[in-house]
């Protein structure tokens, strides 16, 4: 029998781990250029942190299991909740706003495809305490500036949920049908608004008409203002978002589109929302999402406070080549003791790992094993350390690219490799 | 109703996980100039993977849940068995020897106590593939000079667990007993050989002895070679202990006791073992342990294959006060809009932030709120930005300690700050 890795679950070996940990640091460094700070909270939470919060796709992907007190746990499907746990308890009597970023696994029991993992990583960003339309434009510039330090090409589209919900208020579509066609919007089910909202054709024909408003912001927003005319809640989300675009232009942000019928999924996004794609992935594009969600915190049975932020899917960043900064590196070499010298070696060894990425050839197996093993892995240098030469303090630089060896001092060998 | 983090589990915020990076990348540094590649396993794994193979304490304290597969998974509980997994599938290929450090949280349905988490994180290191005594001593000198970098004082102690198993055997003792005495021996729990073994005296006798052999390395390995005379593969064992402790004293490791009757628990250790322990925590004290393990392969199904290495207890590490080099602090500053000039303080933001720790108040509160919460979160200064400044391309430079203001243009505020 062979042990296999759980379905949708990864194993990391070392350059693969070099590329995430460069991008994990892209993200922080940036993120505290902002001033948000670290958070982190546990791989596991109670059931009951995400049963009510989650759309129903979401409650039917958790990983749950009891545990020995009987208490029904899960592991964490996303970071947002657990923040709104902390903003509950913890840091309650914090100063706001409090900008938060945090890094992780969270899991998904959903079919793995290309991008899309049971085990995946989020890095987050939460902006908690303001409402201000500069907030919202702090995080999408957040994001944006990213991204860019990747030489990533994104695409990015901005939306504002209370233009739709006002739309649909306006027309008598409210409370739990509301939620639900804001639903199949965002997972693009149409067709199935149809049998929704079968008595009320005019309904229909403006969501249509809403969702189809999308593209060059300036046009679209002028569209949007014709179609809204005389309602009253969307024109206000309209100039919201007008007023965050005009802020994101102080940031520096122009390229990106709005799209006013945009919606997404989980239950308490209020306001302005945004998502940006890369055209490198396949049908998994989307690398980051966010918006506003000024009824997380109540809902999680705190007081009313404002919020705004996003997560970038981790590892769709990592697979969509990301332009990272080669590391300087250290030459490297291979110690190789022959014959009685494994003393000299370690000496050597300890002489030289400060400067030059030395391995000390611990197998014992001689000089041919160990240099067939420092080519295979891509060794620049051997250091032969023979009886002979040990007795008179030197050793034998072999280049493993040339073939040519040298018999030289310690100090000499570490010079040469610097 | 409040929600709560799970028992056991902790959150994190950024004072105290600048501190555990700063150990991590010490322990990360110290691994890669041995040689040490980084690998990462899934946080779940198969329950087949550990069933087997753990101890009973180990099996019954897992976190073991039903996929909708209905297949049974667990949170992983330690890091080896996920390795021995790799090295059986996709790593049995590669060149040996494959020395590898893994970090991340494990998890254990334990009695929460300090230092005791049922969610903790390990750091470990794991070397494959080689049998000589150079490969023991490397992996300790590593571990010690890890702790000597945090300048932690700490206490070292080595043993070989077939000293015990060669006397055990010669004594008529082996199969489930053998395991069974080691184990009991491992948790302290000495009262209950003499139950196991109530028909044998003498063996009782000798167990007791071997126990207390333990101090200084030359005076204990005499003691050591009288009282198991004629027991060869004790007496082996023993020599074998003897070269490892002179090749790690080349390493230049000169400081611990040995214990000739030490045992570990996990049914795979072979050969070397060794804990370390510090002085700064209470009855949680041991922050290391590992050893040779040449079994684990076999036992996972592959070919056999030497293999040596340790854990750090992470968490445990952190908590015995490491002492770390602060990181060189940039100065900090709130940028505080005052009237309509979110615009300006925006343009100031991006234009401060490559050289000072800025942060924008987005709050749009104003400027008594704005400097509660700058001098609440400690910053050094505030940059506000009224409407006369910023006409003349302005802005008033606050130090928060004295009081003193500035009007100023932006460069010689970086200039100033940085």
């Amino acid at each position: 029998m062979e042990y296999q890795k759980p379905k949708g679950t990864r194993d990391f070996f070392a350059e693969e781990l070099g590329k995430r940990d460069s991008v994990r640091k892209i993200m922080e460094e940036t993120a505290r250029s902002y001033g948000y700070e670290q958070v982190q909270t546990p791989i596991f939470e109670e059931y009951s942190l995400f049963a009510a919060k989650s759309g129903e796709e979401l409650k039917d992907n958790m990983y749950k299991f009891k545990d020995k007190g009987d208490r029904t746990m899960v592991l964490r499907p996303e970071g947002t909740a657990s923040i709104a746990r902390l903003l509950v308890t913890e840091l309650k009597a914090r100063p706001k706003p409090l900008k938060m970023f945090y890094f992780g696994p969270m899991f998904r029991y959903e079919q793995p495809q290309s991008g899309r993992y049971r085990e995946f990583y989020q890095f987050g960003i939460e902006c908690i305490g303001s409402k201000t339309s500069e907030s919202d434009a702090e995080v999408i510039a957040l994001a944006c500036e990213t991204l860019e330090k990747m030489g990533l090409e994104y695409s990015l589209e901005i939306g504002q949920l209370e233009i739709f919900r006002g739309l649909l208020r306006d027309m008598k579509i409210d409370g739990e049908k509301e939620d639900k066609v804001i639903s199949l919007v965002d997972r693009g089910k149409i067709e199935e608004i149809d049998a929704l909202l079968k008595e009320n054709k005019k309904a229909r024909e403006m969501i249509d008409r809403l969702v189809k408003l999308k593209g060059e912001p300036k046009e679209t927003l002028e569209k949007g203002k014709k179609l809204l005319e005389g309602n009253k809640s969307a024109l206000d989300a309209l100039a919201n978002l007008e007023e965050i675009l005009s802020d994101l232009n102080a940031f520096g942000v122009k390229k990106y589109t709005i799209a006013l019928g945009m919606a997404r999924g989980l239950a308490y996004y209020t306001g302005m929302i945004f998502e940006i794609r890369v055209g490198t992935l396949g049908a998994q594009n989307q690398i980051a999402g966010g918006g506003r969600y000024d009824r997380l915190v109540e809902l999680f049975g705190g007081e009313s406070t404002p919020a705004t932020g996003f997560a970038f899917g981790f590892d769709r960043v990592c697979l969509s080549g990301p332009k990272l900064a080669e590391e300087k590196k250290r030459k490297n070499a291979l110690i190789i003791p022959v014959g009685k010298t494994k003393k000299e070696a370690i000496k050597a060894f300890k002489a030289l790992k400060g400067a030059v990425d030395v391995e000390l050839d611990i197998t014992g197996k001689g000089i041919s094993k160990a240099l067939t093993y420092a080519s295979t892995k891509g060794k620049e240098y051997t250091i032969i350390i023979g009886e002979k030469e040990a007795s008179a303090g030197k050793a034998t630089l072999r280049d493993m690219k040339t073939g040519t060896q040298e018999l030289l001092g310690l100090e000499e060998i570490a010079e040469k490799l610097t």
